[in-house]
This record gives structure tokens, sequence and C-alpha cells, in this order.
């Protein structure tokens, strides 16, 4: 997850280049550039897509920017039943070409010595930041618009959900062999809230993807930050892997869920401040967590933090590598 | 939790006439008037202290200030072995002698009327603040710490650990009648580093406590915000209530805990957006899911948001007492 970022400093010079983040998505060379140099430093088993998960709402022409140093905004926050009757579900050959024409352009430079990873945030979480207008912590408006006026919530999250799927299926068609549904923010739902405003619309989704390409099974994992407590009810949403934060025990979620899905997942990112025996030993009680069954793919339980030195994340995949021999034999 | 705020405008006027929120903390006048102020609008069955959770480091001269529009800040965040060895249990009697003046003050003005909860910050979740020098997104400050030398990190929080002690017992002496320690943060840990970093402070708090005081006895409750994976080791800690943010259903809690312990909460304060109807029906689904037994302390899941109409709380505090009264009957 977030293999690319301000950690690298190769990173940091690409981003430099191409002007803004922003810029640096859109140019697909760049792009293509920054989604390999993480593979070319570390001995990772698969490459993911550089992108941001706004790349929707910004095709919707909801006014996506960054100010300096802040997070994501939006000029025109989705706030009112009038708001929502002017979106659209965009046409990916269209706004979002330059998400495809990276892919291809990654696919190509790979040249099959890793495969590529598509994903897009949830629906909920994408609308999280449509109606608050950006980040926020405590979600007022868009938890304000899902109790005083659902209907109007469903109807913006089904308008995504399509827009989720008609994206992830043109990232599939351009050549991503596996793709990730991120919900960053359902962690901050209810029990009932998330079945009904986060889960269903994944569900949705991953019922409309493509999920054999070109002769190729595409695997969908559903991520939900946050979300240790519902992992029963996401391993039942259709997909083939569940992606789990550090808030649970891996083992704990293996007899919960059985074998019925993957699981993905799930070191505190902030081990890699730790010494290099530390992480090792963290990388080890994972693995040995999980066992030496089929199905786990090892994955930080969130994305790489900007101060973590490169040294240390090579120091975990060399681990896991080491590890996951052993624990194999 | 956190009656009083800016969502009222007395409580704004007050805080106005204050200068700014640490001198209306440090004002016992002030910090009276503004503790009582929730109970002259609502129907309330007790009185929440108004205070910060961040008077003890303040308390340790780390230089606590609140900038335009920001959240809390220390001029001397502790990073180092060094940082940690300047550190020293405050005196409640000195430094916090403002906290328990407002309590004698505000139990005379409550006149046996309603009783009266203090608070404290737990020592993992004061930690967060104090190692990261404000609020945080990754923590990675702290968990850097907590991964790379643990062992100054369990001298920090043991030093807060026996802070708070002495504090929420000043608190007791001074006339609160039940204590609550707000773990804000501890849900940011995994399971391990959960337990050892701050449910075991928080076990060291509970049994440092007096829980008799001129012959009555001084409830406890321990609430973890994002801590519904951990609800049975949090109630078997010697508390004799666990607080429920909203992420879990408090029947589902009940059948975890069992009746061991009593449960407060659990409604996501942002219902108090929605209409009459709505917050009514979600009150009424909170208690009817508890039931007719004892030990339930109906509460939002966390603190009111401060863009919410006054109007609204009214309504689910009625909402409050009438559903009590139909379910016991």
């Amino acid at each position: 997850m977030r293999q690319a970022g301000r950690y690298l400093p190769e990173y940091r010079k690409t981003r430099e280049q191409a002007g803004g983040f922003l810029d640096l998505c859109k140019n697909k060379e760049l792009a293509c550039e920054v989604t390999l140099q993480p593979l070319r430093r570390f001995d990772l088993d698969a490459a993911i897509l550089f992108s941001d998960i706004l790349t929707i709402p910004d095709a919707m022409g909801l006014g996506l920017y960054f100010g300096e140093g802040e997070g994501p905004k939006f000029e025109h926050p989705v706030r009112s039943e009038s708001d929502i009757d002017k979106l659209f579900v965009p046409d990916p050959a269209d706004k979002l070409r330059y998400v495809t024409d990276a892919i291809t352009l990654t696919r190509s430079e790979l040249d099959g010595k890793a495969p590529l990873i598509g994903f897009s945030g949830s629906p909920w979480t994408l609308a999280t930041y449509i109606v608050e207008g950006g980040s926020s912590k405590d979600y007022h408006h868009v938890k304000g618009m899902m109790y005083e006026n659902p209907g109007a919530l469903h109807r913006l999250l089904d308008i995504l959900a399509r827009s989720v799927v008609a994206y992830l299926n043109a990232q599939i068609e351009a050549g991503v062999q596996a793709v990730m549904i991120f919900d960053t923010w359902g962690g901050v739902l209810s029990p009932q809230t998330y079945r009904s405003f986060s889960l269903d619309y994944m569900r949705q989704i991953v019922s409309g993807l493509k999920r054999q390409h070109e002769g190729q099974t595409i695997p969908v994992t559903l991520f939900t930050k946050g979300g240790a407590q519902w992992i029963e009810a996401i391993a039942d949403s259709g997909c083939d892997a569940v992606g789990l934060d550090w808030t649970i025990d891996i083992d704990e979620a293996k007899r919960r869920i059985g074998d019925k899905v993957a699981l993905q997942g799930n070191l505190d990112p902030c081990l890699l401040y730790a010494s290099p025996e530390t992480i090792r030993a963290a990388v080890r009680d994972v693995i040995t967590r999980y066992g030496a069954d089929p199905g786990h793919v090892f994955n930080l339980g969130h994305g790489i933090h900007q101060t973590v030195d490169p040294e240390r994340l090579a120091i975990l995949v060399d681990a896991v590598h080491a590890c996951g021999r052993e624990i194999r034999n």
C-alpha cells in the first residue's frame, strides 16, 4: 500500500519535476516512473499503481486541489440534493485516461517482472472527502447527511459505486492484474451504518467487476481501516482477500474468517521506526501467526509514513522473504 | 462527555470573557459556570467538570498552548530519555489547585441537585500529545519511541500514571463523586501494544484510586475510543464501568462482558444533526438494545460537535428519560 511516496528521495525529486502532486498523478511517464521506483530499491513481489484515491471526484469536476502542506480539498463540496443532481459517472476513457495510460506504460516497463495492482477509494471514503470538502476530524457533514437525509447519501454512494466499477474495469482492461478497494474511513461508522453506507456499495462494486481478463483471474481485495470488528461481513462480500490494519492479530482474523478469502496485512507502519532486530521480530510474529497455509499477502496495515528511513523498509522486505521461505519449508 | 462546549452560546460568551481556553479552565468561577450551563438547559442526571485533558502535562511545565483555531500544542515535546528525566509527578495541591478549587465551588453550587463527575486523560493518551507535541495523524513520534525504545516510553507512562492517580484522588477529595479515564487514542494501538502501553497503566490507576470517600463509593469508568475489540480486557481492569463508542452495538458489548461492570454509551454524536424523529428512534434503539437490566449509563459515544443545535440535545435528553421510564415499567 502506497509503496511510492515522500519517504523516497527519488520520489521527491520526480514530484518536484512534475510540479504538484496532481501533476505527477496526471503525467503518465512520471506516474509510471514513481510506480517503478520502489521496485528498483526493494525486492518487492508486486507493483502498486501510483495514483490518488480522489481521481474519480476530480473527474466529476469537483475541483480537487492540494494546498501547500495540506491534505486534499474540493472547491465544490457536495452538500445538497441539487449538488448530487449535477454528478455523473465519469467516462474512464475521457477524464481518467491518464490513469489507464500510466497502467499501459507501466505494464510494458515491468515486462512481466512483477504484477501490477490497481486501486480505488471506496464509495463511502470518496463521499467523506466530497461532502466534507476535504479531510475531516469528525465527518459531521457527511454523517449529518447520512442521518438527516439518508436517501440523498445513498444516491451519492450509488453514483460513486457505479463510477468505481467503470474506473476499476478500465484499469483491468488497461492491464492491472489485481485490484484493491480502500475504505479508509469505514471505521468511523457504527455497525449498521457501516453495512448499509459502506460495505453494501463495496459489494455492489465487487459484483460489477470483470474478474476475468485475458484468461487471468483478477483478485479483488477490500480494506476497511478500523474495520477489524466487521471482517466476517467483509469476507462475505464476494471479494478474494481482506486487508487488515494492525488493530487485530492476523491469527485471530484467520480464526474468525477461515480460509474463505486470503488475508493481507498487517504490520503497524510505525514499526519502520524501530531497530532492525525489532523489525525482523515483528515480521516473524505476523508471519508465524498466520502460519504456513497459503493465502497470506504480507503488507503493512496502512501507508508508509514520509519520515521513514528507506533502509528500514529494505530490512522489512528481506525479513518477509526470509521468514516466508522458512515457514514454507 | 464534554457537556459544556462551543455548541452552547452561553459557553462561547463565558469563554470570550475568560480570554483563551486555558484561562477559562484555570478560572474557578468561570470553570464552575460553564460546568453548570448544560444543567440549566437540559434535564441531565450528572454534571461533568469542565476542564482540559492536558492539565497534567501543563502542570509538568511542558508549555501547553492553543493557537487560534488550532488544537493543543506543547512548546517542549518529550522526545528523548533526557526529556523524560526532567519530568515529575505534579503536586495537585500546587499547580493543579485551580481544578480542585473549581470542584469545591461546583459541588457547593450544585447543592446536591446532581452528582459531579471528574476525569483525566489516560497515560497513553497524554503521552501521545506530549511526545507528538500536539495532535497527530499518525502518532509516529510516540509509536517510534514505543517500538525503538519501549523502556523510555514505559518510564514516561509510569510517571503519567502516578500523576493521574494523584490528580484523580485530589479530585475525589475535593468532591467529585465519580471519575472517568479517557483513553482517546488507545484505538491506534495493536492488541499487544494496547495492553502493555495503555491498559496496564489504566489498571495501575484504577488500583491506586480512593474508591471510597466520606462513606460513598466512587465509581471509575474507563473509555477507550476505538477500543471495542478489547472491551473484555477493559472490563477486567477493576473498573466499575466501560465507556463505549458507537462502533459496537451495546447489546453485543453486554453479551461479551456480562454484568460484571456497567456500560456507558453509545450514540454517535453526529446523530444530533438528524431530525427529532430520527434522534428519538436512535435513542430508543440504544436503550432497547441494552434492555431493562440495571447498569446502563446513557451517553454519546464521544463529545458533542460544536456545530450542533442545542435544541437537538434537549430532544435527545428528553427521549432518554422517556424511553428509560418506559423500559423500566
